[in-house]
């Protein structure tokens, strides 16, 4: 099973792509999509971008960050750019018929390091790991990378 | 100059195409895209629906109302589910290289009504008598057309 992982940004998307065989998982690619522009050219932009790793790759599931807002701090302003970045990927998964799930932060952190709350550099260590990397992605895609573990492992 | 105005929703997204001439605005169509399952479908739905739309009509530019939050009442959940199909809408247009604009729902008001505060019956009445319409659309349609009409006002 092709998993892609993608950690949806406005300006830096990050997405990473494994290949699961029951507990072995293999490295295929990752990357960051980096916008700039207006709005419009960024959104186009992780459409594009994401349109392109999927023909590419030929994924048989997209793993998604899930929208986390905080509570206590709510951010209307944040919340939309998150969304617009959302929108785009899932157009761009959707309307080529491959299957989506989602994933909270802390449900990918709690299976990939065993902590919910664990921290970016453990997040990175443990991918590394598990991937059999000798050196660690950038970190959105490492997040991306840690989406598709995740469901890989939920898989099993 | 034909102008496709689009009032983004996850459940029901609004659209109307207008032509204008100068001064002549002729409507040409008008309707909804409305969403049912996940929001994986959901979204998916309103980009391929804006994208028929958009190779049925071929507008030369797409007018979509911008993200309005209450800067008093910030609801998260509201604004991620309000960007999820702002950028499905933006991924189908800007794929396709179309222009895009966008205006407030206070601005569409003030140049549609005369008064960025109107009601939605206002906003329908007055997007009827400029574009001689027998038959009032559906509510989220007439706030498209009216968006549409504030372009075409605007590129006067």
């Amino acid at each position: 099973m092709k998993i892609l992982g993608i950690d949806p940004g406005s300006r830096i998307t990050g997405f990473g792509i494994i290949e699961a065989n029951k507990l072995k998982f293999n490295y295929l690619a990752s990357g960051c999509i980096r916008t700039q522009g207006d709005l419009f050219e960024r959104i186009t932009t992780i459409f594009q971008g994401i349109g392109e790793v999927i023909e590419k790759h030929q994924p048989d599931v997209v793993v998604i960050e899930r929208a986390f807002m905080r509570p206590d701090r709510p951010n209307p302003d944040a919340a939309i750019k998150l969304g617009h970045a959302r929108g785009a990927i899932i157009a761009a998964t959707g309307s080529r018929n491959i299957a989506m799930v989602e994933y909270s932060p802390n449900q990918i952190k709690k299976v990939v390091v065993g902590n919910g709350h664990a921290a970016k550099k453990q997040v990175s260590y443990m991918v590394c790991e598990t991937l059999k990397l000798n050196k660690a992605p950038q970190e959105d895609a490492a997040d991306a990378l840690a989406g598709a573990i995740c469901h890989a492992y939920h898989c099993l």
